[in-house]
């Protein structure tokens, strides 16, 4: 049963006079229960406990830790169908897509856990004393990753559940040693809350310390402004809006202590598709790409939302099959009214632009809150003089740009912002012939993909997911995979430390039997 | 001979009217040479040569780019003597002291040739398709560092050679595949034009882009101020004050796309000396700790200005013991008489704070320039209650603080902004006693060092230079050692790239012969 209340750690409370409801974009109309947003004293009392937490949660092996994301993981399970039910009736997703949401973020937690069991993943390294070493001795200096403090997730509207309270944010944070405090996503508070129940019965049953976690109700931007101005929050973890993160990252960076804040935000996908693939598989092409920008409503951040090639009559056929297949989709309903209005009004001011002509566009009647899609065309001048059409417009939208030569094309790749990902489609002997392009590409983008589609992450430790700004803050992470660990730890040096005080990590006879970088050879060896 | 101009990529410049400069402490007078202050034109002429030499470097093997970074090497060696001249004649410091810097720096510019040289350092990670997986096939997915793109380094007043020019920053960032613009640090402008001619020198006979490297004279902030600011910078290395790598963070914070800054700043290096070790050598220790406070003339950033113990005839004892081996220390030139000044100030404010005693100060005439050394006294409740002890008195200076007791002493730790290092002098048994001071010390340090002087940063794999804010503005990266190449890097993955268009690093042949992860095993082997 949903209750509406906040989690300071282990305990429930609902001190603040304010509250909200959340809202079933399908059946168009409000859900039942008040969620109480936090009040600043349960802010301060989360972060409290967060502190106090983190000195005893950051000693425990990697063994406990991973028991905690592994029983995390059992206890979603366990919610069954009350917590499909309240995902599907908070974000007007169908079954299927909570289901396989779910199984990503169930995923993600025992990946993580399978990592931090084993440990090696601390980078340990050792250089041994040299006493003899002449003009100065050297002293046995070993170092190894630590956790930053307590972190601040805030959940995506787009993900209720692999991008939220127990996303990849949480799920990397927990695992790197770090306890979480969630800033729960209005639009999905029921989801929210169950999943935050799953985690708080997770720490009790494996004896974590009240504080590793807590829930925080907001529908405003306050409590997240508090909980990343609070001094002894140590990182932040953030997916959505550029507005939103930026808003974010200024904050931090403005701290007395300034602290890493990792957005990942907007990204118009750029998909390069040259002649050759036109000629060879235009139809196929334009079939499956109608089908990546209307995939989930548009609601992804990888939505392919340019499509950019050579002006011509290859460029003209594609845009006419890629419109007839997109208009062939049904329209599906988007996650909260918020966000078809800004749809509608981000289409609409692209469409109003200057030079730009509407290829394709839904118009029959839709039920409330569905998205009708659209895709616009411009040529390549047009587009470089106007920075406004380089804007995301979130949802099932996408504009076409018809660049008059290949100079122009690799212009307007190198001015664009970054990009989480950048597609080429081309035949082999194409892409090989544009070296340049391929280079003016991966300047702007985290991910290159070759004849493929940019919807889809897979989770991998191959996957970057984090691309130059604005697509995400700092380029040298990524937002998906383990190596999401890394944004939550920094190393620390032990110089001279005595063998049975360090860091069973740091011990000479390897306890843990990890992979270690001694006297700068990687090696399981005890030394 | 030193010409006092700019190089703009291979060429050299003076078009700026504004010229400057440097002092010799020793002799209390002016260097003749006239540097000639970057103007705005040659400062956009330097931004965009390294912007276009980042599209020609990246793409280089690790090879050729190790040969540059050797030749640099080499070159810096063959301007011999002058280059120890000019070094000391802008530093104050002695000949022993610049011929140890020159090998410093020689030796990481050579540690990062041989990183780079194997290629390993990328971090290939391979995930190979499973196109029959059901119920989405899993696509090849491939991931690789790539750099960043231009950085501007900012050069330490303290390290002529290991921390400005072709320092640690500089030599980072080229092997990464960064071009580098140094903003020239003014005290010793003249070392650093002949280290930036060894660079050119090296760039043009081993075949480097022109712009892969340029050096940018300023007395002043505003040549540093359009360097983070311009949007084709995309890095920023600093080693200075709070004051001033603040500032730059902050800028680069506030720029359209931020950009990352290292800036490696103040440090006050708390060493804890707990009673069994006063008891057991506490002369000892007096001796060492007056040569580390003093060495250099304080001018390093891991000096240790704090020193943190427990009152009682123990730490009165050790008190008298240090004030009597630090006034037998002979004084030393600083480097600059703006230095010196601020030494004098920070050093009247801080004996000047109610609470205060001193324990020792020299009072001898000096010449001028050189600083007398001084230690002061204040208990554990004084100093929690003004932060303004807590500031950094950069030279030959540090402040005893006696705690109460041990509740005090771990309060005291825990309230102390971030440090590069920390340092514990005790018995083991004594050490072993006390986890929560060892885990409030860890939270706040970079390093952590036992019965051992934090002055000496050994450059090696296991070596964390950088701590939690202000010590430096990420913690997360190290300053010194091969991994700090970390900082100038980012991850980008390849989908579905055709094997034979992949970069080196990530065909399946693995021609590099590098250990790559493949399939979550770490292997040298083909696919």
């Amino acid at each position: 049963m949903i209750h509406g209340k906040n989690y300071i750690g282990h305990s429930t409370s609902a001190q603040g006079s304010k509250t909200y409801q959340t809202f079933n974009p399908l059946l168009n109309r409000e859900n039942e229960t008040l969620f109480h947003e936090a009040s600043e004293e349960e802010i301060n009392n989360a972060v409290s406990l967060s502190k106090a937490a983190f000195n005893t949660y950051k000693e425990l092996s990697g063994s406990r830790k991973a028991s905690f994301l592994e029983a995390i993981a059992d206890e979603i399970m366990e919610l069954g169908d009350e917590l499909i039910q309240t995902y599907c009736s908070e974000s007007g997703l169908p079954e299927g897509r909570a289901m396989g949401e779910r199984g990503r973020t169930i995923g993600q937690l025992r990946s993580f856990a399978h990592l931090i069991k084993e440990e090696s993943w601390v980078d340990a390294s050792i250089d041994t004393a040299q006493p003899d070493r002449a003009p100065i001795p050297k002293a046995d200096i070993r170092k190894m990753l630590v956790p930053l403090g307590p972190v601040v997730v805030f959940g995506a509207s787009n993900f209720p559940l692999a991008y939220s309270t127990a996303g990849g944010d949480t799920a990397s944070a927990l695992a790197a040693g770090c306890p979480v405090i969630v800033k729960s996503h209005p639009m999905h508070a029921g989801t929210g809350e169950l999943v935050a129940s799953a985690i708080i019965s997770a720490a009790k049953k494996t004896g974590m310390p009240d504080g590793v976690f807590s829930n925080l109700n907001s529908s405003g931007i306050e409590v997240g402004q508090s909980l990343v101005k609070h001094p002894d929050v140590k990182g932040v973890g953030f997916t959505g809006s550029i507005r939103g993160g930026r808003a974010l990252y200024d904050l931090a960076a403005s701290r007395e202590e300034p602290i890493p804040v990792f957005a990942e935000m907007g990204s118009i996908n750029p998909v390069i598709i040259l002649p050759s693939a036109m000629n060879k598989d235009g139809a196929e092409w334009a079939a499956t790409y109608a089908g990546s920008i209307t995939l989930g409503s548009g609601q992804f951040c990888t939505n392919p939302g340019l499509l950019l090639g050579l002006d011509g009559d290859e460029m003209e056929h594609f845009v006419a099959q890629l419109s007839e297949e997109i208009i062939k989709k049904e329209p599906s309903c988007m996650l909260h009214p918020n966000i078809i209005g800004a749809y509608e009004k981000n289409k609409a001011m692209a469409t109003a632009q200057a030079g730009t002509d509407v290829a394709a566009s839904y118009s029959e009647e839709v039920p409330p809150n569905f998205a009708r899609q659209t895709v616009l065309t411009v040529n390549g001048k047009t587009f470089l003089e106007n920075n406004s059409l380089h804007h995301e417009v979130f949802g099932p939208f996408s504009l076409v740009v018809k660049a008059k030569d290949m100079t122009e094309l690799v212009e307007i790749i190198s001015g664009l912002e970054g990009q989480l990902t950048g597609t080429i489609i081309a035949e082999e002997e194409e892409l090989s012939n544009n070296p340049t392009l391929v280079g003016a590409l991966q300047n702007r983008v985290g991910r290159l993909i070759y004849n493929g589609v940019p919807t889809g992450v897979e989770v991998c430790p191959s996957m970057h997911h984090g691309g130059p700004y604005p697509s995400s803050t700092d380029s040298r992470f990524t937002a998906v995979g383990i190596h999401a660990i890394k944004r939550w730890v920094r190393p620390v040096s032990y110089q001279n430390w005595p063998n049975n005080l360090l860091p069973n990590a740091l011990k000479d006879e390897n306890p843990l039997k990890i992979s270690r970088l001694v006297n700068q050879e990687q090696t399981k060896d005890e030394l």
